[in-house]
């Protein structure tokens, strides 16, 4: 991990933006509690999230207020937050559920309101159980944010698009590399292992998140652990990444054929470019999330959908997927400076799938690549 | 990733376990949703996790059955869980509350209890505003599960033992190699890309977490993300992981010294050794988390606690940090199968603190080592 935060003008335009919507229903404080929701109007950037023990929290109502475990009162006083209430937690018998009681009461004001992120992709970071007594204590009233924070963290700045951009060139430069690692007879689980230390070795500062598959002409599925099944020729190689620098992440991937392609999967690879090539000519401001959706599944199904089709792409940033979801019942309206992904599946058959992705981010005239694209061919590892 | 899960023994005799403790107060299904908590009991291991989109639910009455995304299925047919159930998520409109709410109803009856785990590190993956719907729809009545999974998952099968140790094995070869990687000049932030690479290279499917700090003579806190600044002579680095291998963490740290080490450098580094030692010797079934706590405690500070001293170590497993926590409120009884962290800290004036950690498992006879413990001298780097 490194990489410094923005400067604080960043997190004061991205407060000042919620507060103004939230201020059209009266004044009101917001309640946080994810790491993402929390570090966009932060900056706090620490992997001790993994670390499910201790709540944190962030009313904001004027500058933010933090109420977060002693632990992590040395790394908030680097950040712009300037009011830091800490308890020594874990504490079982009250793990800073008074403190936030007293804090939110401060802040709203008795009876005043407290907007949560309640909807899709959120979660209360939380024990229900200090949920609970939070509600029977303190005395305000909580309700849904109305996707407020959502929407803000659609629509990334120029820093955060320079971020992601910075992430992006480093897996460009691992699965430039990739026939370095990959070849026929190496275990996937190696292959993943040294894929993971490309990323590294080009720049990433984490890898959260690294996923594949490989089998004859096709994978599967995209979302399990590797075998340790060797690659063979015939073999298609998937690797999707996840990796992460100054707190953001890219989410593309890359197939391989292992050996010369069959007629196969050189047909299904030049599908999955023409379905990225017709998202990305589709992708312009004032288009939906669903019309992304129909222009690439056009070419991936011939426009049936299929079924378990799934989202064709969707939002990019501090977090590995956010909204919007490129799916037929997502209406959501593109904006510039939203950071999206572009990510057809072909069927193949006998459950075998090929699956393409790419970043852009769209501007005033359309979408701009932050993955250098892969090309109509295949990439060919050693078979 | 790899590793293949547990045979299918394992995971009957856990749900055997919570049934019977749930059964004491008449039947009831349990309502899982968190990765931990759902793959505790199904072998389901992925990092799609890193994807907030989607929530992922296991209700358990007799077998378990999955209510998952679309995505998941390939995968959860791999495990032993012969009930799933899937919508093609994401779905805004409903997204799987309509069919989580017949299966609960279907397995616990209408009216019946269904019991979530609700204290202290857990959290409910799930949106409020869909919690809200759930609860407003399913005819049955949602209740604490009295810290049941909590509690069962403090204590570890000989399998789950042996995926830690492994673990643990890997995180010891890559700390003995530190001075590969680290040295005076060198910046902080490639020694965590470095150190990261290393794990990998040792074995790790993947780094999770990894933290630590480096200055002169201590270093502030153990949550920051790396800075820039290089090595210096005079430093003290502490390293930290977070590897996981088969799903499966390690939890332990390594100091070393940048150049010969101070005077005050070598003294706080056998302080940490002693207070190993004395939480090493007082660990037997039988104590309490708050024992091991005064044991340390007594060596790091005299006994006085620090001002945020925080715990002197905690369970870990499947997740990073898991309970019980070694504080002087936490009076949780140590048993045999316990994996336990043993995280002594000195503070050293000025805001710098030395942290050690070491791996133990608790059997009947006492502590046993799961990391080799670092010796009373620090380790030294070229400076």
């Amino acid at each position: 991990m490194s990489g410094d935060p923005f400067p604080e003008g960043e997190y004061r335009a991205r407060l000042a933006r919620a507060q103004a919507r939230m201020g059209e229903a009266g004044p009101a404080a917001l309640l946080l509690s994810t790491e993402a929701e929390l570090r966009y109007f932060s900056g706090f950037l620490t992997r001790f999230w993994e670390s499910p023990t201790r709540p944190w929290l962030v009313p904001a109502s004027g500058d933010p207020v933090a109420v977060i475990p002693e632990i992590g009162r040395v790394l908030m006083e680097t950040t712009w937050i300037a009011d830091i209430r800490c308890w020594p937690a874990p504490q079982p018998e009250d793990d800073g559920v008074t403190l936030l009681a007293a804090t939110l009461e401060e802040l709203a004001g008795a009876g005043g309101r407290v907007e949560l992120p309640s909807q899709g992709g959120t979660y209360l970071r939380m024990p229900l159980a200090d949920w609970a007594r939070l509600r029977a204590t303190a005395r305000v009233q909580f309700t849904d944010d109305a996707g407020i924070v959502a929407a803000l963290r659609h629509v990334k700045s120029e820093a955060e698009i320079a971020a992601i951009r910075a992430t992006c060139a480093v897996a460009n430069r691992a699965f430039d590399r990739g026939p370095e690692i990959a070849r026929a007879g190496v275990p996937l689980a190696e292959v993943f292992r040294r894929f993971q230390m490309l990323l590294l070795e080009e720049g990433a500062d984490a890898v959260p998140y690294l996923a594949g598959g490989a089998g004859p002409g096709g994978y599967p599925d995209v979302i399990s652990p590797a075998s340790t099944r060797p690659l063979a020729r015939g073999d298609v190689l998937m690797l999707d990444t996840g990796a992460i620098k100054a707190g953001y992440f890219c989410d593309f991937d890359r197939n391989f054929s292992v050996g010369p392609p069959a007629r196969g999967t050189r047909d299904a690879h030049a599908r999955l470019f023409e379905a990225v090539e017709a998202g990305f000519a589709t992708a312009r401001p004032g288009v939906t999330a669903a019309d992304m959706f129909h222009a690439m599944d056009a070419v991936c199904t011939g426009g049936r959908g299929g079924p378990g089709a799934g989202r064709l792409g969707h939002g990019l940033g501090m977090q590995l997927t956010e909204g919007p979801s490129f799916l037929p019942g997502d209406h959501t309206v593109l904006a510039p400076g939203m950071v999206l992904t572009l990510e057809p599946c072909v069927a193949l058959g006998e459950g075998r799938i090929m699956v393409g992705e790419e970043n852009t981010v769209l501007r005033e005239a359309g979408a701009q690549w932050l993955s250098d694209p892969a090309p109509r061919e295949i990439a060919v590892l050693e078979g």
